[in-house]
C-alpha cells in the first residue's frame, strides 16, 4: 500500500528516536491508555511509521516551550515519519491534519517543522496540480522568452476605481503583462469589487483589441465562498484571466474550489506565510508548503525576491524558486512569484542563481516611480533581465540600456 | 466610521513606536517610494493608525530572525493598530490578511503575535455567531446543569464501522452526552464516512427511540468544500445533531460556509493550532483566535484541558475558556472542549478556576479503559464534576463516589 512520508526538523530533550514514536502514536492510534478494539492487526496497517532518524547537532537551548532536559541538553534531527494512504484517502485537509495537526502540541519536542512531504504515485493521478501554471500563464499572457513583468497596484488600499484604471492604462501602454490587486484590497468603500473589475477590464479589453495583448489582472476575489465564485465569474464574464486568492486566509478546501473551476489562472497570494515560517524550528517549510498547494491547483505561487524588503535571506528565496521548479508528477509547475522591493537590480542575481526566466517578476514602485515613467519602468526591467540572461552585469547592462541606467540611479542603493 | 482594532504583542531593536508604524504602513498604504495618487486625503481615510504603544521589558537576545540591534537591546511592548472598516467591509478573509498577513514578514520585529482584535458594534448585526452555541448544545443533548461528557473514539484511526458502532453503543448506554471522530479519521480504507454515519446513527437513534436521549456525535466532515456539503446533508438526513471541522486545515471561507447551514452544531477542532501559538512572540494568541472563529459560527471549540498531555500550560487552558464565556456582542456563545488527557480528577481545579460548568468534557481513555466499564467511567466524570461544584475536594468526591474512586486509583497518579 502506498505511504506518504513527511520529513520534519525537530529538537527534544528526548532521544529523537523516541520523541519521533510519541509523534507517530498521537497521529495515527495515540491514547493514554491502551483501549479494547486496540488489535496488533490494525496497529499494523494504520500505524505511523517511523522510517529514519538522522542527528544533528545538540544544543543547550530549547528553541520554543516544551519539556525541560534533565540533562540540559536539547537534541536535533531529521525525523522521517510515514503513513498508509489508506488513512485519509485523497483528502487534503485531513492529510494536513495528519502532518500537521496536533504534533505541535507534543511537549515532547521544544522544536519541530514540517521540511517536505513525499506523495505517493497516485496522487499525480488523483490530484491534476495547476491547470495553467508557467505554460498556461505565458500562453494567456503572450510572453515566451523572459519572465512576465507584473506589478501592484499601489497605494494598496485607498484608490477609486477610476485612479485605478487610470493607472491600469498607463501600465498597458507601457507594456506590462501583468497586474495586480493589494492583498488589503478586495472591496473597499470606494472601489468595489464589481465596479472595479468593469472599469479595468474595459481599459484591458480596449488595449487588447488595439494591440493583440491582454494583460493579465489579478482581482482579489479572497473572501466567503459564495462571494468569491461570483466574483470569479464576474472575471470570466468580463474577459480577465487571472484571480488573486489569500490562501492562508482563505484556506485550503474554498480555494482548492476555486482553483478546481480551470477558467481563470489563480495567483496565489502566501501572506500570513511568516506566521508560519519564520521560526526556524517550528511550523512549515516552504518545500512543503508549496507541494500542497500545487495539489489544490494554483497557477502562481509567492516566493518573495532576492534583497526583499523582508526578514528572509535570498538563500531561502532561491530555495523556493526551485522548489516550485521541481517537477511535481506530470503537472504543470507553478508559476514564482518574485516581489518585495524588486526594481531589476536584482535581476542578475536572481537569474545568476535560478538560471531561469520562468518568474513572474513584480515590481511596484520600481516601475510607477521611475523618472522617465512608467514605459520606462517596464523596459527598464525588461533590459535588467535581457542583460542578465546575456551574462552581463548589472554595470553592464546599465552602460547599455538608458531606461534600465535610469532605474540604477534612482533605486540602486 | 467604525474601526478595527488589533494588539500586537512585538520585540523589535528598533524605537516600538518606529516599528508599529512600519506595521501600520505595510499594512494600509505601504511601498517602497511614493507613488501619484497617494494624497493626503487618501491616507487619511484608509491609512492604519497606531493608537497606543506599552513598553515592556528590554531583552539582549532576539525571539526569532529579523534585523540585528546596533546596540544589543530588543524591546517588547504592547502596540494597538486600527483599520476603518472601510479598508475592507465585512470580509473575515481579508480582514485576517490584514491583522495577521504580510506583517508577519517585517524585518524590524524579531517577534511578533497577534493577542486580541477588538471588534467595531456592526461586526454583532452583520455576523450571527454560533447558530447554537452553549445554549444550542446543551438543549439538543438535554444536559443543563453540569458539563456536557464527551469522548473520542480511539483507537483514532483503525476501527471498522461495526467496532466504531459497537463502541457508541457501549457509550450511549453508558450515558455519554457526546462523541466524537478522531481528527485523522474523515474516511478510511475500513471506515468510509457514509457507511459510519448509517451505523452509528441507528445505534443512537434507536437509543433515542428508547430513552428519549439522543447522543451528539461529532462526524469530522473535513475535505473539499462539495464534500463537506454532501457529508453535512447525510448528517442531518440520518438524524444527527453535529459536525465536525479541522477549522485550521480546512480553513475560514469553507468552514464559515459550513456553519452558515445552521442545521447541525459545528465541532471546531484546532488540530495544528501548536504551530499558530505555541512560541510566545509568534503567531496568534487564543483571544484572537477565538473571535474569528466566532465570527465564522463555530458552536464548540477546542481549549485543551487542566494538566493536559500537551505543551501548554494550565494558565493558558484557564485564559482560553474564560475567552470562550466572555460575551461577543449578543451572540450565543461558544461551547469551550476540554480534552487531552482528561479523567475526571481536573474537574476540581478546572472547576476552581474558571468556575464554570459550560464546558464540553471529554475523556477518552478515561470512560473506556474504566476498570468498572465505560458506564462507571461516564459515571465517575459525572461525580467529579458533581464533586467540584458542591465544593469537595478531589479526595473527599472519591471517598463519597465508588466509580470515581476507581477512576482515581487508575489514572491519578
Amino acid at each position: 500500500m502506498e505511504r506518504i512520508i513527511a520529513n520534519y526538523f525537530i529538537e527534544t530533550p528526548y532521544a529523537p528516536e523516541q520523541a519521533a514514536q510519541v509523534l507517530a502514536g498521537e497521529q495515527s492510534s495515540g491514547t493514554f491508555v491502551a483501549v479494547p478494539g486496540e488489535t496488533e492487526e490494525l496497529k499494523q496497517r494504520f500505524a505511523a511509521r517511523v522510517e529514519s532518524v538522522e542527528m544533528l547537532e545538540t544544543v543547550t537551548e530549547p528553541a520554543i516551550p516544551g519539556a525541560t532536559s534533565k540533562d540540559g541538553k536539547y537534541h536535533r534531527a531529521i525525523v522521517k515519519v510515514s503513513w498508509s494512504i489508506e488513512n485519509f484517502g485523497y483528502n487534503l485537509p485531513v492529510m494536513v491534519s495528519t502532518l500537521q495537526g496536533n504534533l505541535y502540541e507534543i511537549t515532547q519536542f521544544t522544536g519541530l517543522k514540517l521540511m517536505d512531504i513525499e506523495l505517493p504515485a497516485s496522487f499525480g493521478t488523483q490530484y491534476s496540480g495547476p491547470a495553467f501554471g508557467i505554460e498556461g500563464c505565458r500562453k494567456l499572457t503572450g510572453v515566451s522568452d523572459r519572465p512576465l513583468i507584473g506589478t501592484i497596484i499601489k497605494p494598496s488600499i485607498g484608490l477609486s476605481v477610476d485612479q485605478t484604471a487610470a493607472i491600469v492604462k498607463t501600465l498597458a501602454e507601457a507594456g506590462i503583462d501583468f497586474v495586480k490587486d493589494d492583498e488589503l484590497l478586495s472591496s473597499s468603500a470606494n472601489s468595489s469589487f464589481n465596479d472595479r473589475v468593469d472599469a479595468v477590464m474595459k481599459v484591458i479589453n480596449t488595449h487588447a483589441d488595439k494591440t493583440g495583448k491582454k494583460v493579465m489582472f489579478a482581482f482579489n476575489i479572497s473572501g466567503e465562498i459564495d462571494e468569491m465564485k461570483a466574483r470569479y465569474e464576474k472575471i470570466v464574464n468580463s474577459g480577465g484571466t487571472c484571480a488573486m486568492i489569500s490562501i492562508n486566509s482563505v484556506g485550503l478546501s474554498a480555494a482548492k474550489k476555486i482553483c478546481d473551476q480551470k477558467q481563470l489562472a489563480i495567483h496565489a497570494h502566501r501572506n500570513g506565510w511568516g506566521m508560519l515560517t519564520r521560526h526556524p524550528l517550528l511550523g512549515i517549510d516552504f518545500r512543503a508548503y508549496q507541494k500542497i498547494w500545487r495539489l489544490a491547483g494554483v497557477d502562481q505561487l509567492h516566493v518573495n525576491g532576492i534583497k526583499n524588503k523582508f526578514w528572509e535571506s535570498d538563500d531561502s528565496v532561491v530555495r523556493s524558486i526551485e522548489a516550485c521548479l521541481t517537477p511535481l508528477f506530470d503537472h504543470k509547475k507553478v508559476l514564482p512569484v518574485v516581489s518585495s522591493g524588486q526594481w531589476g537590480g536584482q535581476a542578475f542575481e536572481t537569474y545568476a542563481r535560478t538560471k531561469t526566466v520562468d518568474l513572474l517578476y513584480m515590481a511596484g514602485g520600481g516601475i510607477m516611480a521611475h523618472p522617465m515613467g512608467a514605459a520606462a519602468g517596464v523596459m527598464a526591467l525588461q533590459q535588467a533581465w535581457k542583460g542578465a540572461v546575456d551574462g552581463m552585469t548589472l554595470e553592464e547592462a546599465a552602460r547599455m540600456y538608458p531606461e534600465f541606467n535610469r532605474s540604477v540611479k534612482k533605486f540602486g542603493k
